[in-house]
């Protein structure tokens, strides 16, 4: 039995049970697997130096930390199927990584499973300017895609926090949210093609680049969102988007919850196809990056703010969409104060209030992250109820989030980890939101932490046939153990 | 061996090999079989009267006739999942049946499997005007969803010919595309939640009305698309789309398919945000409405034809867009000819030029119809290519279809079904599309026609894990047989 080390903090992470594991009967590497990835990879792909691996052990919030001897950098997919193959056949446990910037504990070993990192798939393969359709291994880094993309006044569909180090096989392996998600949809819909290869080296052909295909099942959506439990990732096609000429922010006061429900609607009556974003933050987020990182507030401080984005091909059109919105929002008293501004670097500096929210966090000292979805009428009582909960014994209660797409960010800190906090906290949270038929994780996915609590938002006959395919896709099991299924069966 | 009636023209149906199917080893319905499900459902939901199964045996292009004599209607989940249950234990085969719009064979009895409609499954769940889920059971009519969304400001995502009488479960159960995918895309994106009921009757509930859920694997997405191979689709959540205030229509006349092409990227990048469909016509689909319906073309000839519509919330500032787009176009040289609208019911007759083609060529007599994704460099090549094989063979052959998704429509008519010009089309037609990795079904599905083609379009590995996953959730292989998936291993 070993239990996870919360080691941010120099803390002693005792009996939170949720967190406990035991390791799976695989083999351990030993001298003679080292060599065959050597003769496969080449000498300086099989990593064993320990600085090295303690990067790769260690998760993007210093949670997790697990203690794997071998990190594997294969440069193409028929290397990955070979090192799978063996892998397979020798009963070794393997974690696959990409930027290793999930929140959940799903890319980093719980034990000593081999790292496979994607970093060096990263060709892209085609880019159709008409069709927007672009292909390339997974390893490519999410921001390199959309750079390549503006060349062509296109756009990557989906944009996030993490994009100057995630990788696109991880964005798909995880179907990754973010800010976009409200324009362009979530991954399912925007991810036309996949190679994936299984647990038996087997290289699993979904690849297309036809934008409409109806033709049998379509595999593809079996490996979004899974988190690299049912195979690893090497290709991908995505529809990108038209890339617009013309971006907008505004950033809103508002006095009530119901007040902030009210200009979601409006919003996205008014401003429709423009609207790109719309965000929410609280008095205590907005509190958190103006002391903890010395940001500045465009508005007078209020208990609520949104922040919209719209972009469009006419800034002219949007900006006079905008004004009439806001206008009438003033006028009626749904908004109390707001600014609006089409100028880059003062809508940067409005973005950074919504994301760095999360730095600000942790300079608290330990931050407890969750990321639900909840019906909108009940989304501000999830912090409310925190709130009251916790009293004195946390630092800060916020709740942020994409708004439009009904997903919080429910923020507790406190100085240093603690695990009675903890367990006022957990599972306590996630019961709540599986009351009101919520999602106990809107965008980051289950991952190691949260596994545990899948039956909260999932059917039992649902968990049951994700297990039976788990089976007939793994059946020894090697591919991210001990994450998104549950340890019980 | 029983080969398949083409019976809307007497025609003598000899040898076609791809037609010809042998029936698997199901029981055969008795009079114990009705009465139990007359205990089930009800007397009147049990229907032998030949009259009515004549309709049901039927498809929508006439092309098609199976033998059921039990056509059972059940009016919520609990009765589907009491039926499938004991049709399983007895190996009795079933085909659901929505509106029995289908074009590729996929929802009629190949020989005398049990029809299951889901036409008495028509409730309307819920519908939250701020986040614009819907929920609803599968056998609610498209229309009436779209009329019932409308009354929030609200639009179903999906929009086809058949709206009057598809079911929304038929909409998911095939991944029906339509004249909107470009703006909303595919149903992947914007089903949130289903409930499918499976072979051996087990209601396995995937609903939720979260737009955002990465809780496990997306199992929902093995039935979308599935044909109703896997299961029957009892409910489903859908995410609407805001309904833009204001339409436009452009209908153009282009010299070049090269001009085609130009103006479908100038069109995405002009209009962005606002283009919500990208049609187009060749001078032959345009000659059949004129002459066999009537209809009357708003611009002079042309050999091709596009039909842009935006939408969006401001009607002005959507036609000074169009309007500047078509001036650039035509100033350009790239559009000869053109007429702009945003009057309804010149809208309508506009649509009605490019919606009511498939009905124009029915009057030749038959119709042989191809739905196919190409690269848009290939897109008309297909079109001539086939013009030059069939020559006077042929009534007609045109290309109209979806341009902007690359999905093609080659249509070809002929006074009559004739077994030899249908040899000289299949397969040649599908191993083309498959030499230039297009798709042999852009959306229609494979159903029974196009089944043993889907190696065109799929790879081996693909296939393969299709049928494990049919035997995985259908052993007894009693839904929809015959269907999706080859007659070979």
């Amino acid at each position: 039995m070993r239990l996870l080390r919360i080691f941010n903090k120099k803390v002693k992470f005792s009996s939170i049970r949720y967190y406990s594991v035991v390791r799976q009967g695989f083999e351990y590497v030993n001298e003679d697997d080292v060599n065959y990835f050597k003769s496969v990879l080449g000498e300086r792909n099989v990593i064993t130096d320990e600085e090295e691996l303690a990067i790769v052990n260690t998760d993007w919030l210093k949670t997790m930390k697990g203690s794997s001897g071998v990190l594997l950098q294969p440069s193409c997919p028929s290397e990955v199927s070979k090192v799978l193959s063996y892998c397979n056949s020798r009963r070794l446990a393997v974690v696959p990584q990409g930027g290793n910037t999930g929140l959940v504990g799903g890319s980093v070993p719980i034990f000593d499973e081999i790292v496979l990192s994607t970093k060096r798939l990263n060709k892209i393969l085609s880019l159709d300017p008409v069709t927007g359709i672009l292909s390339c291994e997974s390893g490519c880094i999410l921001e390199a895609l959309d750079n390549k993309a503006a060349e062509y006044d296109l756009m990557m569909p989906l944009d996030l926090g993490a994009k100057g180090s995630c990788h696109i096989g991880g964005n798909v392996a995880t179907n990754a949210g973010g800010i976009r998600l409200l324009r362009y949809g979530n991954l399912h819909g925007s991810i036309l093609g996949l190679e994936a290869v299984l647990a038996n080296g087997e290289r699993l052909d979904m690849m297309t680049t036809n934008k409409k295909d109806n033709t049998g099942y379509d595999l593809k959506h079996l490996f979004v969102g899974s988190e690299g439990t049912l195979g690893i990732i090497t290709k991908v096609a995505v529809q990108c988007a038209q890339r617009p000429n013309s971006f907008h922010v505004a950033f809103l006061g508002l006095e009530s919850f119901e007040n902030v429900l009210k200009t979601v609607q409006s919003a996205k009556q008014s401003l429709n196809e423009i609207l790109s974003s719309c965000e929410f933050m609280d008095d205590e987020s907005m509190e958190c990056v103006t002391k903890n990182l010395g940001l500045r507030l465009p508005i007078q401080r209020h208990p609520f703010y949104m922040l919209l984005e719209t972009s469009g091909s006419s800034s002219y059109h949007d900006e006079e969409k905008l004004n009439d919105f806001l206008e009438k929002s003033f006028n009626s008293g749904v908004i109390l104060d707001g600014t609006l501004t089409g100028e880059p670097s003062k809508i940067k500096d409005m973005w950074a209030l919504r994301e760095r929210i999360a730095e600000g966090l942790l300079r608290d000292g330990y931050c407890y992250k969750y990321d639900v979805s909840v019906p909108l009428s009940k989304f501000y009582d999830l912090v409310t109820d925190m709130r009251e909960r916790l009293g004195s014994s946390v630092v800060r209660c916020c709740g942020y989030g994409h708004l439009g797409d009904g997903n919080l960010h429910l923020n507790l800190t406190g100085e240093i980890f603690d695990p009675d906090v903890f367990a006022l906290i957990e599972p306590y949270v996630y019961e709540r939101v599986g009351d009101w038929k919520g999602s106990i994780s809107a965008e980051h996915g289950l991952g190691y932490k949260k596994r545990n609590y899948i039956h909260l938002s999932k059917s039992q006959s649902a968990i049951s046939l994700m297990q039976q395919l788990k089976s007939l896709l793994d059946p020894n099991g090697i591919l991210n153990p001990y994450k998104v299924l549950p340890s019980f069966k």
